[in-house]
């Protein structure tokens, strides 16, 4: 999407093929650089240290961090360290081994001469292939804000998102905020209440970030305020990501987007869910049988921001004595999750609904 | 309540009656100050520059402050100029206007040389009244505290709160956490999930720091988390203040309160709120109609904190450009609320509730 008058992707290889260039997140939303990645251990870095998030755009950098290690050296061995090089990076992540598999999948029958330029082909095709999932899974939420603005008269469509499902966890578009781009870029006038999302700020330093580069209309709340606002009519819509999706339609997502999705039940306002195919487990019906990942406690004890003078400073929040406890996501059921918005269309947060949009699915499971 | 093995109250008067102390709540939780008020001036600077928070604890300040201004001088002419500059601190805070009153009135009539000692001691009454509520409230309270702990066999009871109603907002004690002091104290084993409150962060500040230093066992999580520790099973009540309860049993409290009301109801938890009569609006039915506070930007944009090295220090958390939405407080339906915890008893959040306890109030309408 846009940061100021040029077009940006999250990661893009350079004219010369010799490497590639990422935003460092790591430094938003209070400085925008890009970084360039030259070799594996680069990449590697950039995926461990987080300059790059979001599942697909680490799926991304790892397939690129392949084809960088190839162009040095595109022996059986090195692809092999190559790759357990990577996918050390962020062992749990599904999207990075799926994405270096997909390169060295792609490059073990060729000779090593042919390589390089394979491996960078390929992942050029994990870009172009997520990209276009985004935009789909944007053309599908589109008509729902576009009713939204009809039946408001020309008065913006307000949509509250929680956390960063934007195009910064993605390579474009995002996930949640597919829809929202592709309805104002057509000219139907959004509004975003962006929740901070705490404890990692994700909404406030991220999504905040992107919409105002875009030029995407937005108000960042406290995670406290979104029911309130719904309560008084300040609400049309609520759009979130998704970390996991069970075949039943539960929704596993950023802590906090349960409470919204009660409020948002509770006032009667529509709550979709944007999701690529590859976040659905088919596996799994209970979303209260996932696993939720508990993370350092010192992301909700402390917290870094700028100063007047520039500089980022972290500084802690709790009195001396005083513990914390960090659970990264929740699950939201789907009774209470209006549709899911997929880049094969929307459908009812259930198997039922799941099965229409991927019949296949359900051939397998019968088979 | 206690800070380590002293008790303390949030406001007293010094041994010679020349002087008030007060705990300077601006530098909680990372420092344990008080401070010394000698003159009206200093009592207005502390009410003003919120050194002192919180309904009753600041008409006691009120209070105490017309009496330093009677030790002086306790002509009418000084006692109007005094009640004026104390009004006038924080003119919308209806306890202030009470206690200014409560002092005036019992003045009035009397000599001036019988003015500084008559103006203590109703500043004195003032604070035992208020420390009685409170303590009635946790009283009314423990028996419900009492009743989960039995049926958890010795297992800690899980409360969860929001923002601070506890003993720094009042004399002592506080109100919602008043039970959950008195069933401390009885040894009952109880363990707090303390909401950190964005944007001011009462939970994260007041309420950890002095649940801390009472020795009461608790943990700091973000708002975002309540609801995902209810459906995992890990609360068992929700208890928190109010700062206006509508004669129709509607809540209006810190923002946020609303969501976790939301999430008690959909886990089948009791979500209790304690109060003193003193916040209930017998005028007003619907809580909806209650308006509601917007609050500086800076609040949600900036967040103070500690830093390594011990300074404490304000940082911007949101990127250049993006602005934020501060609403104060939201407003709890009656019907998501199990019952009201008064200093009379606990009663259905209801008109009827309410007038089970205050019957007075029902005749006054009737007559």
């Amino acid at each position: 999407m846009k940061v100021g008058e040029r077009h940006y992707r999250t990661i893009w290889p350079t004219r010369d093929g010799r490497a590639v260039e990422i935003i460092d997140q790591t430094k938003l939303p209070h400085a925008f650089e890009t970084a360039r990645l030259e070799t594996v251990e680069d990449a590697a870095t950039a995926i461990r240290d987080m300059w790059v998030r979001g599942a697909p755009l680490i799926g991304a950098t790892g397939a690129y961090g392949l084809a960088l290690a190839m162009a040095t050296d595109a022996s059986d061995g090195n692809l092999s360290v190559a790759y357990d090089l990577l996918y050390a990076t962020r062992p749990t992540a599904v999207d990075l081994r799926w994405g270096l598999r997909r390169v060295r999948d792609a490059l073990r029958d060729l000779p090593p001469g042919a390589r390089a330029e394979a491996a960078l082909a390929e992942a050029a095709t994990i870009c172009e292939d997520s990209v276009a999932t985004c935009a789909a899974i944007g053309d599908h939420g589109l008509p729902l804000i576009a009713a939204l603005a009809e039946r408001k008269g020309g008065e913006a469509v307000n949509i509250l998102t929680h956390c960063n499902a934007g195009w910064l966890a993605t390579v474009d578009w995002g996930t949640a905020t597919a829809p929202i781009y592709k309805a104002h870029d057509a000219g139907i006038p959004v509004h975003v209440w962006v929740d901070e999302t705490r404890p990692r700020n994700q909404g406030a330093a991220l999504t905040a970030w992107e919409l105002g580069r875009h030029g995407v209309p937005h108000t960042v709340i406290v995670d406290n305020a979104g029911g309130h606002l719904m309560q008084r009519g300040l609400v049309d819509m609520v759009i979130t990501g998704t970390d996991r999706t069970t075949a039943a339609g539960d929704v596993c997502n950023k802590i906090g987007t349960y409470l919204k999705a009660l409020a948002a039940h509770d006032n009667g306002l529509p709550f979709y869910v944007g999701l690529p195919h590859s976040t659905i487990d088919w596996e799994l019906e209970d979303g209260m049988a996932i696993p939720i990942e508990q993370r350092a406690e010192s992301e909700v004890a402390e917290i870094a921001g700028r100063t007047v003078d520039g500089r980022i400073e972290r500084v802690r929040l709790l009195p001396e004595g005083s513990s914390a406890r960090n659970d990264a996501f929740d699950v939201t059921p789907a009774r209470l999750v209006t549709g899911l918005i997929t880049e094969r269309g929307v459908c009812e947060a259930s198997r039922a609904g799941l099965l229409s949009l991927y019949p296949e699915r359900g051939e397998r499971r019968a088979g």
